[in-house]
């Protein structure tokens, strides 16, 4: 059940809405919008008797039962999109946002070479991995806060925001001071303790998909930050794994109409990973704008046969170059700009 | 391994070269294209020798292994794509062709209704199921050869051709004294005595992917209608089952330019049953186009709420015209034209 | 809805009820039991009129609301288990029986050879396929009815009874001539026109399931069977598809069961496709037995290496007499005896 | 590629070869054995001139190149069982150990009283909850250092012992303390930093295999732990997603000979959570002995339906002792005991 107040509500009128949930037996989250602040009744399964004794409370606008067990990211809850706001840029607006750069941050003059080769194709939010979660204790790890280091430069010089991945709770301070948005990989979509870490810190997240999640746990996971007060959430698919090896992992395009319809929250699409391989990699993209995602998040390395990680599937900046062109007019064609 | 004859090449060099085959001890099978004709050695493992004992016979132009297990089907034995037409129109080619119509043909009137509506908003070829398969015994299976009929006054009156799909391999001669194209569904894709069948006669045949077919295992598939001499075969993607719920199945949009890749054979895309619901209908059939399909297989209704099945993942005409609005203009975007 | 009538129930009695079912508006389906006839109402859904009008009349025992889909599998409408006969031998029963043999027949010499060993080592029924559905149209396909022939001779000199799959409506009369026990395989699970014809004959259908079939698909296609008259359907787990590629697929073992909890049918487990390599056979076995299984259907050869199908995932007789050994101990440990 | 040194080698023969190793440009970590030590050499790839170099220095037996790519888990490395030893009980050895509990701490009361019931059918370990991974941020998180205390009160009264999940990094030091074997939760199997702080304890580990994980990530996870110095790794096979919804998950109980033939670890079998119904537990449980797995990790309750957490997968006492004897007789039957 979601309590939404009326504009005009005082700190007062709060409290005393929250004291009365309390004494009803229930639990709940304040939730403060730019105009409106809404109260979420937790697990509240007596609706009649909450309707009854909260309707009449002063400065309650009205009582919605939001039925999914996501909450704060449901569209009945929040029913215009959420944009989230990055150094001017916004993402889940009318604009499409492209992020791209190396799988994982190798060298400065490779990431500023990169970097430069992006923006001026038209990305306006440079990606880089500084800690990696890899499958093998043997591979390369990431160059941690020098690979921050690396990335905070490169803003420096091409003004692109950055996005980086976090791995450890632990670690999350350290990341927040470098990055513009914090990435949630996919191995981490229920790794609860950092993603309420990361819900505490006043910075958008970029949550991925886990390679078996359902969209349900998906937005579970979002919930797991939204419920800490972190409400600037974005998500995005990665694809899954199935049995199909012709491709690194199957690319879920439908979760981009279906996660419009269900939240508010932004969606953008990885179209890197699951193809696997760069030649499948531009006709993932434009399939994502064309199905209505709000953003691409994509590798791009100068050098790909060197890459330390995933070159197999970075894209060189000449194929980045042509395919924002193809992606600036199916933008245009489902009413969008890039 | 297959043997490219010269464009020259007689009857007689023809032969020359098949008996050559059995004489080293392996069997042969014919493929005549339009300038050129190969040959087939199958199951060929001794190359070098094979190599040495026909390179020189007169016409043979050149000598290609072929790595992968589906051979018709692969592109290193056709590096053009194929295209198939169907009434003067053509699908693999430079058009991209929609195919709409109801899930199952249920009376004369409702699918002149529907056929009129889709011609007029830009389809060319009509879909309906006569022949239904069904989950259950105790479901409505289609009308049979009547259905067939209604289809074939559908044509008479619009001039659209039409697909309709052939479950056995008894109903073959009479769905194709009907049908402008056949369709094989995904339940049937590994069917092979049907595809044999359908193998046999000379009109194109449309394969829908199974749930869990890999695109390996597809392809192979269809290798066993080339190879019985019907070289008109177009790909169908058609979703695949993943644990995901919220849709019906997982549309791999992937396919789309792996099959490209890897065989020269139209893929179009049914958007209508990976979605399972009208929704999200749009969304993946402009991403198809975008990805590089070349052509859509869609379920369109007058009152989906009536359908005898599949009406909720059927959209109404209204919302098929403003899609095929959008899918000119991404068409365009992508160098093809509706 | 069931409807079961009283055991002396008479031919006019039976007459009575489909009548009434009929003036209602609804088609019934008539299932004789050895000792009381039910009769299904199909797509009843107006309970209470069905039930007002019926209930008293004569010889009408008991009815029974149907909610699966699936309905004369289900356990609701046949509580006791069904036990298949044949040739003397029990399936479902006290008795857990073994089916053994090569994937394909090859030859008489090699087939006798290996009937003799699992007959030796406790198999009750002689596999081996004559018609072999396989991926590649440049495959072996099976030595067709010579096989057949080759089988009944195996059977003249051992005793065993004989299993062997049918691919094609058009054949069923002729794999019936010789077959005690036809096989659907996993690929023509929802090939309905297949189904309906084996249903139609008076010989035990062992159904596989489908690689990606549900469950519920898997009872929904017997229904198919026992619909046209044919009520000696066994199921066989085969292992479905799924990601993990160290085994050919994954044997779902929780079916065993499921399945006996929602149906009366038979259940027997094939660890040979599963495990795709003769090492994890037995394992399988074993764990198909504690669980419940009815029986097993495993492919032993004498010259795994020289079968010309599968020969990887065959055991050789020494292997296969014992864990014979094994599963008998395990039988008696779960109340039952091999 | 793995150095074994004689049972003999001193420290200062394995600083000797460490000393090459770096020399020839590689990084090495070294694995004390009982007996032997053994050096493995990180991604060694040029064999031949390490071979060289290394095979002549003193004390060193054998040089074994590991083609997989996990390491330490390898039998190639190490073909012998790893046998781990928990407060006097073995696991991985002859006995198969049964580890029964509550899925979560929610009373002392409930908690002794469950633990007794259990001990007295046969269980060696307590199984329960203090920090729980939920998939809503809404449900009851567990009890976390008050649960632990009453999980070591249990310990106290009975004699059994503790195994508990840990999820974050940040509590390891405080799990540690309590637990005697610490669990690692499919959710969080590829944390690795995680599994790294956990590979820094000297406190057995139990793995469980991540809901998609292929069987090589989950080797390669138990990796990131033995790398660190811990091997006391014993891995839990809990079922995996698949489209199958009868059951919670599919328990693929093939894992159990494929991991006995990769790798020395113990397995053992987890058959609550692939049910997700306590009338299924009794026949995986006993497939799992049957398949050759090392133990069985199980949910048991004395009042189902009133637990917080996965009431519905819990069985009761009664049928617990009851599973617990024919365990025994299986157990028999491979050659092993409880």
């Amino acid at each position: 059940m979601i309590i939404t107040m009326s504009s005009g509500a005082t700190k007062k009128d709060i409290t005393r809405v929250k004291e009365k949930i309390k004494e009803l037996g229930y639990e709940s989250k304040i939730f403060k919008g730019v105009k409106k602040t809404v109260i979420h009744v937790i697990g509240a399964t007596d609706r009649e008797r909450i309707t009854q004794s909260i309707e009449q409370l002063p400065a309650v606008e009205r009582l919605t039962p939001i039925l999914s067990p996501f909450k704060m990211g449901s569209r009945e809850f929040h029913p215009e999109n959420t944009i989230v706001s990055v150094n001017g840029k916004t993402i889940g607006g009318e604009e499409i946002v492209i992020m791209a750069g190396p799988c994982s941050v190798e060298s400065e003059d490779i990431v500023l070479e990169i970097a430069k080769a992006v923006k001026e194709a038209g990305a306006k939010i440079l990606r880089g991995g500084a800690f990696k979660p890899r499958s093998s204790p043997y591979s390369f790890q990431g160059m941690g806060e020098k690979g921050l280091k690396i990335l905070a430069e490169a803003r420096e010089q091409t003004g692109l925001s950055i996005i980086t991945e976090v791995v450890s709770e632990v670690d999350v301070p350290l990341v927040a001071k470098y990055a513009d948005i914090l990435q949630i990989g996919a191995r981490n979509m229920q790794n609860y303790q950092l993603l309420k870490t990361v819900g505490r810190f006043n910075k958008p997240v970029l949550l991925k998909r886990g390679i078996s999640a359902t969209i349900e746990e998906w937005l579970m996971s979002a919930e797991y930050i939204q419920s800490e007060g972190n409400h600037d959430v974005i998500l995005c698919e990665r694809g899954i794994r199935t049995f199909e090896t012709y491709t690194r992992y199957t690319l879920d395009i439908s979760t981009v109409p279906v996660i419009k319809e269900l939240s508010h929250l932004p969606i953008i699409v990885d179209p890197s990973h699951p193809a696997g391989n760069s030649k499948y990699v531009p006709a993932l993209a434009r399939a994502a704008i064309a199905a209505g995602a709000d953003g691409i998040l994509m590798e791009v390395h100068t050098q790909p046969s060197q890459a330390l990680s995933d070159g197999k599937q970075s894209v060189k900046p000449i194929v980045f170059k042509e395919l924002m062109h193809d992606l600036k007019n199916i933008a245009k064609v489902v009413g969008r700009k890039i």
